[in-house]
Parts: C-alpha cells; structure tokens; sequence
C-alpha cells in the first residue's frame, strides 16, 4: 500500500522507507544512475535508481513518461548543490528498492509542463490536461471553496434542499434546455434557469434557511464566462431584510476568501445602483481603477457643437468626461485604438482634450487644451468642463456622447482598458480586491422595441415599501430590495428581498404586462402557494465558476470547471452533443425537422 | 428580530423577553384567553394572549391558520396540568405582549397534521405537505446525512468535482434523457445515468480520492423505489484495491448511521453472491429474515413427479425449499394469498408439506406429512427432504420448481413476505439493521433472447485475476472484482475494480459482443484516455434517497424527495413536463411526431 503522497515528502521523512504510486514525470540518466521524477496529486518528488539493483534498475530504465508506478526506496537527502528551495520535496531525494510498472503509457499528446497549448488541444485531451499541476489546484480550490461555503452555512442552520432538475419550462429570460417526455407525448421538461421558484416554495413551506450548491442551463449564445451549464451557490432565507441577508453573505464571502486564499476583503461598501452608472457606467464597477464619469449632459445642451449637444438633448441621451490623470502622454497611435475600441460597443468616436497647460482654456489657437472639438466648444464650458473633471495640466479627458447605454458601455469598457493597461503606473490602478455591494436597482427596465417593461432582477422582487405607488403611475421611478455583490469588476452574486404576497405579485405581474392568465399558466403553483401564508424572504445567488476563477486568477472559467463545454456548446472530450439513433426520437415522440435523416423517416 | 426558534424555548428561557416568527398551526379560545400554537421548522410552542392586552389579543383573535405571525411576549411556566412532557417546549408558554400578522393565509388544502392524505393531494399541494413536522424532519435527515458523507470524505482527502449535465448519449443499459442541441442541427446532449466514465477519467487525470453526490437520470418505468431523476454518492479512488475500497465504504456507512440515527452498525459480513443466491434467492438479501432456502434440485431428477422432475431437469431449473418453523398453523386461506402473491413473480403454483409429525414420514394416508404432492414423492425423497430443511413437528415447507430465476424471484419474495408477516413472533426476524457485503458478482449475464452475454455490473468492471481466462473460453464462469452493499434487503450502493488497461477493456467488450467500431464509437474517449497511463482504480455509487428513506423508516422515496414526480414521472405540483411554444421547438430543429400541432407545423 501507499505510504504517503510524493509531493509531500520533506526532510521529515529522511531515513524512511516508503511506498509511493503516480506518474513518470520525467526521466533522465545522469552519472550513471536514473532519476524519475514521481509525480502524483501533491506534487513530485525525486527517485534515484542506481545500477546496484539491477533488477529496478532495469525497469526504471524502460520506463517512459507517465507510466504509472509504483516505488519502495528510502528518503535521503539530496546532494549539496542539487536541492530545490521551491519544492516542498526540493532537499530529498528517494532511493529505489523497488519499483513495479502499474500500467504503461502511450506518448501523450503534449507534455505535462507545456505551456502554450490551444485551448482546442487542450480541451480535445481534457484529461492529460487536468493532469498538469495548475488544473489540479484550480479543482482542489474549487472544492474548497464550495466546502468552506457548505460549513459556513451549516453553521447559521442552513440546509441544503434539492430541487428537480426536470422542471417545466416557462418561457422568461434566457432559453430553456429542453427534455422531451417519453411518458407524456408532446410534452417537455425543461432544466431549470436557476431554483428560483422552488427555493420561494421551500419558504413558504417553512424551511427557512436554504441552500444549495447547484446546476443550472442556459441555452444562450455563449461568452467567455458562460457555460451552457454553470453552479451556482443558492440561498434563501426567510424572516430577514435585505440588511440582513447583505450581512450573512458578506460574512460568508469574507470568510471563504480567507480560508481559501489567505485574502482579507474587508467591509464591504455599498453603493446605489444610480451612482455606479453616474460615476462608473456599470452595475459591477471595478473599483480597482479609481478613474470615473464626469457628468457633462446638462452642460452641452447650451453648446452648439452638435455631437455633445445632439447627445443632450436625444432622449435617454448622455455625455461624459473620463479623465485620465497623466493622460497627455498618450500617443495619437494609442487614441486611435482607443476609439476602435470603443466602437466594439456602439461608440461612433472618441472625442478628447489634451490639457497641455491648464491655465490656458482658450478656444482659439495657442490655446492650452490640444484636441479636435476644442473650437467647438465655448470657453465658458471648457472651463466647466476642468472644473468638473478636476483636471490638471499633463492629463486628457475622453468624452461620450451618445445614447447613456452607448456611453456607458463604451466610456465604461474604456476606463477599465486604461485603467488596466495604464493605471497602475499612474496611479489610479490598485491591485487587490475591492468588493462592494450594489443596491436600490431599479424594478424595472424599458424594452422599448417591446414597448413594455422588463423586470431588472426577475419579476419576484420585492419593490421597496416606499415605491409601490409608482408601480402603476411610473414604474421607471420604482426601486426593488435586490442586490448585487460585486468584485472586481465581476458580478459575484446578486439576490432581492422576494414578493410574499400573492396581491402584490399580481401587481408586479400587471406592471409587467404579464395578464392574469398567463401569469397563472406560467406561475400558478407560485402565486397559489403564497396565498397559503407565505413568510417574508430573500435571498441571493452565487456563481461558484466566477467566484472560483477569479480567485485563481485564471483568464476564463472553462479552467476551473472539470469538463467544459466550448463556446459552440461541445464538449471536445466526448464529442457530445452527438446523434442519436431513430429509436430513440420515435420513443421521445419527436423527429428531426431539417435533416436527410427527418425527410427518411 | 427573530431571538429564537419557537420548538426551542425551553424551561431555561423562564421570565425572558423572546420574539419568534411562525405559523399559527392552531388557535383556540379557553376561559377567555386565546392560544396559538406557533410553528417554525423547530417545532411548536404555546402563546397566550390576555385580554389585558386588547390590541394583541385583537389581532389574535382574527387569526387564522396558517398565519404567518411575529410575537413577542414573556416566557413562563405552563400552569400544573397543562404541561406536556413529550415537547421540548411543553414546560413553558409564551405571553404575548405584541403581535404583528406578517401575512395572512386561505385555508390551506388540508390540516397540517392530517395523516390521511392521499399521495395525490400531498403531491399536488406538495408547499404544504412539506410543512408536515414528519416531511421537515426528512429533508433534515436527508440534509444531515450529506454534510456526514462530505465531511467524513473530505477527512479522507476525498475532493467533490463536478461532471457535466449535459453529455453524450450512449445507448446502454437504461434509456437515455435527450436534450435536443439548438446549436447542432440533429444532434442531442443525454443527461447522465450516472457519472462512470467522467469518475474513470478523473482517476486518469490524477485526482486519485474523488466524490460526488449528483443528480442523475433514467428514463424507465417506475416502480416505487425509482424516480426519473435521483441522487447518487458517487465514489472513485485510485491504487486501492476492492477491499481498502470496501473498508473505507463501510466505515463511512458505520459513521453517517452513528451519527444521524444513533444506530451502531457493526461489521458487515461479506457473502458470495453465489451463496446468497443459492440461500436466499436474492443478490440483496434481508437478512433480518432467517429463513433460507434448501436445495433440492439435484434430490428431483430421480423422482417421478413432474412439477419438480421438470424444474430439475430444466436447463437452469431450480428446486428449492423453504422452511417455515411453525408454519404448520398457516391456514388453507393464507396459503391461497401467498400462491396468488408467488404469482405475481411467475410461479405456477406454489406446493407445500405441513410436518404435522415428523416421525412419521410416508407418503401415504395417516402420514405425519399434510399437502397435496406428499403421494407424489418417494419416502426417501420425503427423508431427505426433512433432513436438508431440518423440519420438524409443526413446521411448514414451501417449494419453487421453474427456472431458476422464477424460482429465486417469487420464493425469494414468499421468504421476505412471510419473514416480515409472521417471523417476530415465530422467532426469524429480528428488528433492526442487517448490512452485509455481496462479493464474487459474475462478470456476465446470458440473454438468451439475443444470444449474447451481458455486463452484470457495468462493462467498464474489472474480472478477477484468476478468471481473466475466462473472458474468452466461459464468460459465465468469469467472476468481477465487484461488489454490492447491502442493507435490511435494500441495495444501498454497487462498485467495482475497474479495467484500467486498454487491452483488457477492449477484450470485455469483446466477450459483450461489442465491436471494435461500435467500442470505438461510443467509448472512444474512455478506451484512447486509457492508454495514457491509467492507474489501477475503482469505486463506489450509494443512492441517497434510498438510503435516507431506510434510515427515516419511510414508506417511498417521494417521502425524502423535496419535489418528487410520480410514477407516470409528472411534477403535480408544477405541471411538469407540459407543452412548449412551437418556436421553441423549431429552435432545437426538432418537431413533434404525433398531434395535431406536428400536422400543423
């Protein structure tokens, strides 16, 4: 049997005898003798084979890399000049007794130690992928987290629920994953969203402390941090406000990041969802970057010049400064790719001041400002414009002006770029982690191709006490009790205080032109239920894929999930999603619409 | 705030001030005060509310039940006569000082301590069923007994990792959940049967000590103990062999039961399921039944009678006994029921000798021998007979003559039937909890209808060393290196060495008449990720919520299932599945075969 793990056999250990199984990570002869580094979950470790046991001798000879092993030898130390102060095992070495080949090896299709591999390569060998030491961590980190989340909530007499996986499908935000019934012809499970309705219904039924750490499916377009399935840490709480639920959750997050990566977030500030898109342009400010928004809308719609006045005065228009302290030293080279960028998110061009010299604000030539629209603005707002900015000689102000959606994702996006690639220099980038909470978002959002309101959270949020008048008169001015936890720039988790009153919910329905009947064939068990005494309660969702990657640093969230699927929804490993034999969509009720196979049968 | 949970106030709180948060689960007047049983997840506790206080008492008095309330008042004792020994709050009561109705409620679809529901009511109205105190007290246990698995794991260096949800279809075994792919035209996702192959690569991929507890899918018809969704405690460890894998298992079962329920397991014996086949007709035998089969196959293929020469001479026929000490008081009527119940499993008949004199053993009239087919049997039959079941005065024998798998089903059956109806008072059954190991699986099944050998446990199950030339020249001789544990006749989890050898795999499939292509096809991934220097690697999957209803007592594993489906696989509490938007289906390329919907489209 096993003894111990290589890779954590130290100086403790000199003298011993023991007994260690994993993978040849490497070979080499050298002096005469063998060495195979041993690798296994914990690490590697040094095993030296000297001709004086020809027999392991002999094997460790034909032996290739990965091949698995197992090996008797003695711990001793390692020469001097030969040890390795990174390595846990870096001041022994193992001399072999033994040694027995537990299974061979075909040469794998890349090296454990490789480093530049595409991602496809690495996904279409997922396994000899997961063997290298950065996969094995960002797992094992992944595992802990979740069981640091599971203890914690323990503690506060949280328990974990299990809710059904086949659901039913109700056509509201993203795309269902569909699940055709055998039993039932024509009808279809759906994989559920979120447990959003099952885990209000574990209120009402009176658990009052939720949790589940769990699957969820969305069948959308894909980004860089979505997962056609993704887990999320869900809580749900009863008898607590938004207060209370922020505390708990907080608590948990603070202690998770401690625990887990040694990392002291601190208190968590808390800011209106009004003045992160005022100052930031986001609902997930990166706080991190320090650069923010000047609002210059009500300042342009006295100036004639007819981008930013355009702007002022469209509907749901904005304008903007962004200052960059130090700025004037960007190259024109570097303005341009700028204003590439930004049009990635609509902009139509990046307008900017040079300040050359702040004490010259003049239109005209000569002047101290250095920039294409200076002749286009009047003095009098030039000088509005460094008051408000607060801008001094050596920096540059970039403007928006557009749609605020427009403004805000491109000026947004834009100060993060700077901010990352500039800021810490400058000095208004700090590393670390800057958490806050994002609260009072607004119920609702207008889809005006749609010419009705969207909710923001989801249509289950608790509007706040002193904004349920403006459900009916203006929902655009309603605020709901949800929240965002927001870290680095990434949204975290985010949760609201729930309706617990089957008349409010109607309301909210009725806010959200959803009609009595559809309301009941879509949420009927929901609003029938919370007629039976539903308690007050809230809670909030976690992405563990999101949180885990950014705690490992790791540049997209496919590393910290074992078997990922890609951007086009595939899993490269098994080739799935696959086709499947006619028996099978007969049984399902179902045919294939397009395909030779469909016209077939 | 809530200061405490109603079913935890006891005699200690006397004179503090508490407020509490619950449900009215019932109220009452009595000499002029008013109480309410308030209820929350702990339990209930009494409040009384005086006239002195007229708001509250008001407000009390316009309770109804089910209300969710909010009450703080003063603890005190019950006045003598009224206490109630059997609750922890039955000490005290609670005076209402104020009381605030946090929501009101309809009446609910029935009273909360109802027991006589049927299981459609409670599954329609499953937010209030799960208010019960028994279904609160379940999901608990469930909940509990998970954190012990995770926790006694963790303590090993086990690491939950998660497989995916989505994955490929693999027909085999049982029926397959589809997900139809929007992004690949006729192409399908399947929701896993269990995680196997992903469990193996994760051993490949390094991660050496893995777990899960997972949700996974079968679409089969139900019967009571299986859901189309359920969740298993899957297990995977690499380099031990099957039994440190047995050890560790059992260990784990001994701590949840300790700690969850008290209950001191104690070793678990191991049989060979030959052994228990050949006594108990069952790979899953309850051994708090002593009875046990006798054999007598070989004793008939010298007799004339035709029901049991027939069964002997059988290729697989089986001719057994069952000794039931004192069953000769069993009466005409009740025998008559356990020949309709043998029926049930394919027995034509079902004979019996009563020993109504064991001195007297001849096959004629007057004989001590009391059944229809004692003239039909050579006396020294009748001598052996006796001797191998070791009958005596009053003893009643049944016999199975069929094919051997009737024979082991429906005597198999009889003995537990009969075992759990009359054995505690005739002294074979004992109460309480019988774990044991089942060892020695065969490697293969005959399904003689398609003339092939099939995988007993799983294609993936190593063969013993010994019998790896089996696999070629006799798979039915072949025994795995497998095994079940069971428990009180319930199969509480299945494993196996797996094949970590490419060649050996390939040979399996082979025997299972799986060819090259279709092994390359459909388990490529598995057979290509073998070569890579697999080790040597094996497991372990529990079913939880069987596992949870044995240690609840409970009668279904709906009753441990937050939201079960029934057993035509409907949630009724949601409606699920239902019919979707035909835009949904065109999205997923897909339509309907049968309804007038599909001729529409």
């Amino acid at each position: 049997m096993r003894t111990d793990y290589c890779g954590l056999i130290d100086g403790r250990y000199l003298g011993q005898t023991v007994t260690i199984k994993g993978w040849a990570h490497r070979r080499r002869d050298h002096g005469g003798v063998i060495f195979i580094d041993l690798r296994d979950r914990e690490g590697l470790v040094q095993v030296v084979f000297d001709p004086d046991i020809p027999e392991a001798f002999a094997i460790a000879d034909a032996t290739r890399n990965e091949y698995v092993l197992e090996i008797t030898g003695e711990v001793r130390a390692r020469p001097e000049g030969t040890t390795n102060a990174k390595m846990i095992t870096g001041q022994i070495e193992i001399l072999a007794k033994s040694i027995t080949v537990l299974n061979q090896a075909a040469t794998p299709p890349f090296q454990i130690d490789d480093e530049n591999l595409s991602e496809n390569v690495r996904l279409t060998n997922r396994v000899i992928d997961l063997r290298r030491p950065v996969m094995q961590k960002n797992m094992r980190l992944r595992y802990r987290v979740a069981m640091l989340i599971r203890n914690y909530l323990d503690g506060l007499g949280f328990i974990d629920i299990e809710t059904p996986m086949l659901t039913r499908s109700t056509p509201e935000g993203a795309r269902d994953y569909l699940v055709p019934s055998r039993v039932h012809d024509g009808q279809f499970f759906a994989l559920p969203q979120s447990p959003q309705l099952f885990k209000q219904l574990l209120m009402v039924a009176g658990f009052d402390r939720y949790y589940q750490i769990v699957k969820c499916f969305r069948d959308e377009d894909l980004r860089a941090d979505r997962q056609p399935e993704f887990t999320q840490i869900d809580i749900e709480t009863s008898f607590l406000n938004e207060d209370e639920i922020m505390d708990i959750t907080e608590s948990m997050a603070k202690h998770v990041f401690k625990e887990a990566i040694g990392v002291e977030l601190g208190d968590f500030p808390r800011m209106a969802y009004d003045d992160a898109m005022r100052l930031y342009g986001s609902d997930k400010p990166d706080l991190r970057v320090s650069l923010q928004f000047t609002e210059l809308t009500d300042l342009m719609k006295t100036e004639e010049f007819k981008v930013f006045r355009g702007a002022a005065d469209m509907e749901n228009g904005r304008v903007v400064g962004l200052r960059i302290p130090g700025g004037a030293s960007i190259s024109r080279k570097e303005i341009d790719d700028y204003t590439k960028f930004v049009a990635i998110y609509g902009a139509k061009g990046l307008a900017y001041i040079k300040v050359n010299d702040v004490t010259n604000l003049s239109n005209g030539e000569g002047s101290g400002l250095q920039s294409p629209i200076v002749k286009n603005l009047s003095e009098a707002c030039l000088q509005e414009i460094i008051t408000r900015t607060g801008a001094t000689t050596g920096d540059l102000i970039f403007f928006g002006a557009d749609k605020e959606k427009v403004v805000n994702e491109a000026i947004g996006a834009l100060r993060l770029k700077v901010g990352h690639e500039k800021g810490e220099a400058a000095g208004y980038f700090t590393r670390g982690w800057k958490p806050l909470w994002v609260v009072d978002f607004p119920m609702f959002e207008r889809d005006d191709d749609a010419g009705r309101w969207n909710a923001c959270h989801h249509p289950f949020t608790s509007p706040k006490v002193e904004h349920i008048e403006f459900l009916k008169s203006d929902p655009g001015k309603c605020k709901a009790r949800a929240y965002d936890m927001v870290l680095n720039g990434w949204e975290m988790g985010g949760g609201s205080v729930r309706i617990h009153r089957a008349d409010m919910q109607s309301t909210v329905f009725e806010a959200l032109g959803i009609g009595e009947e559809e309301a009941q064939n879509k949420f009927g068990f929901l609003l029938d239920n919370l007629q039976f005494g539903a308690p007050p309660h809230g809670g909030l969702a976690f992405g563990l894929d999101r949180l885990v990657t950014l705690m490992t640093g790791a540049e997209s969230i496919r590393d910290v999930i074992a078997f990922p699927k890609t951007q086009r929804a595939q899993c490269l490993l098994t080739n799935a999603p696959n086709e499947v034999d006619e028996k099978q969509l007969r049984e399902l009720h179902i045919r294939l619409r397009n395909t030779q196979q469909a016209n077939l049968a």
